[in-house]
């Protein structure tokens, strides 16, 4: 019973962060980016920037074989629903077909760069999402994801270096590692003090939760 | 060419209707149930009910092998999405387990109804939704849904004597294959003007939709 004499140190204050877990394939990812950067602003918080690889999570965590895209009927429906949405919401949308981008590398790289420099890997963030969903060109390789990185204001030559040590790789698989830990299984999430919001067509209640302190 | 000279009789006036496909067993189905009168009123449709067997679906067209209860993870939040859900609403939750519920018997009387007053049939579904996600009562047996008939005004001996042609079985059959023909594969899911909205988060869009025809 002493140790409740001695708590331990507190931890990062979690009311002061709002977190957002995505894939850079995802569509509705890239429609939330649009809106929850004000929100998070609105509410004071801080936006806690959290790429992870969607499609292990689906086929190791949720057992699922089969791509969104090739789900019969369902696959379709989205296909519509996405550039229904783009016309809603105002946002460009041009995308590079899903099969055509592999999100890992521009997810590593996110990484190696948040270390050094949050404030450029949100912009990073924003270029990479831009690239494939606004501007048909899928980052891909090294050179086309640290091109975008130079345009974000990052110096490429100490991702260079930094990637020789093998970092990007782990801690992109920790990130994924951690959002499953977290309970997170889609793309987007949302959490704010716990509570986990999913899709962007729940950020007009995260907004709410956030203004009323849950219900 | 001369067939372009004498058109086919005009089809039913689509523009009237809104069409509402869903399954009993579905939370969702049952929150958008208490907005989607008020919407197809506001907009002057008539709301044409479409139950239908949505495990038919997920399994034999979608090809999906779990439950969505039983899927790691995402079974957890959307159980938790749900009674959040309803008190954002303000909607009465307190549901039988998913598990104790099979909506066939129900969604089958629910055709019967329909054939002869399709008025009591909403009534009638408003009481088995209302069973299930509302009162933990799941609506099994032939028996307990002709009870929830009655007190919707129907004549139960009317729908024993339709039943022994064996005519509810083939009516929701053929009801869950014009959905799938339709491309409906989720629920709940609206149609109007040919036009497909899945998910009870998608009625503000729908509303906004059918104000503005469309965007």
């Amino acid at each position: 019973m002493s140790q409740a004499l001695h708590p331990p140190p507190p931890a990062q204050d979690e009311s002061k962060f709002l977190d957002f877990y995505f894939d850079f394939i995802s569509p509705y990812g890239y429609f939330a980016l649009h809106q929850v950067e004000p929100l998070a602003a609105r509410h004071g918080r801080t936006l806690r920037w959290h790429p992870f690889h969607m499609r292990a999570v689906t086929k190791d965590v949720l057992g699922m074989t089969q791509a969104l895209a090739d789900v019969p009927l369902k696959g379709a429906y989205v296909r519509h629903d996405v550039r229904r949405m783009a016309r809603y919401l105002g946002v460009a949308y041009n995308p590079a077909p899903a099969a055509s981008f592999s999100s890992v590398t521009a997810s590593r790289i996110f990484y190696l760069i948040q270390e050094r420099d949050p404030a450029a890997a949100a912009r990073y963030a924003h270029a990479v999402f831009h690239s494939q969903h606004a501007l048909a060109q899928p980052p891909n390789t090294w050179d086309q994801c640290t091109a975008l990185a130079t345009q974000a204001g990052v110096d490429a030559a100490a991702l260079v270096e930094a990637e020789q040590a093998g970092r990007a790789r782990e801690l992109f698989r920790q990130a994924t590692e951690d959002a499953v830990a977290q309970g997170v299984w889609g793309t987007p999430t949302f959490m704010a003090d716990q509570e986990m919001f999913w899709g962007c067509d729940r950020i007009a209640q995260l907004d709410e939760w956030l203004q009323r302190g849950g219900w």
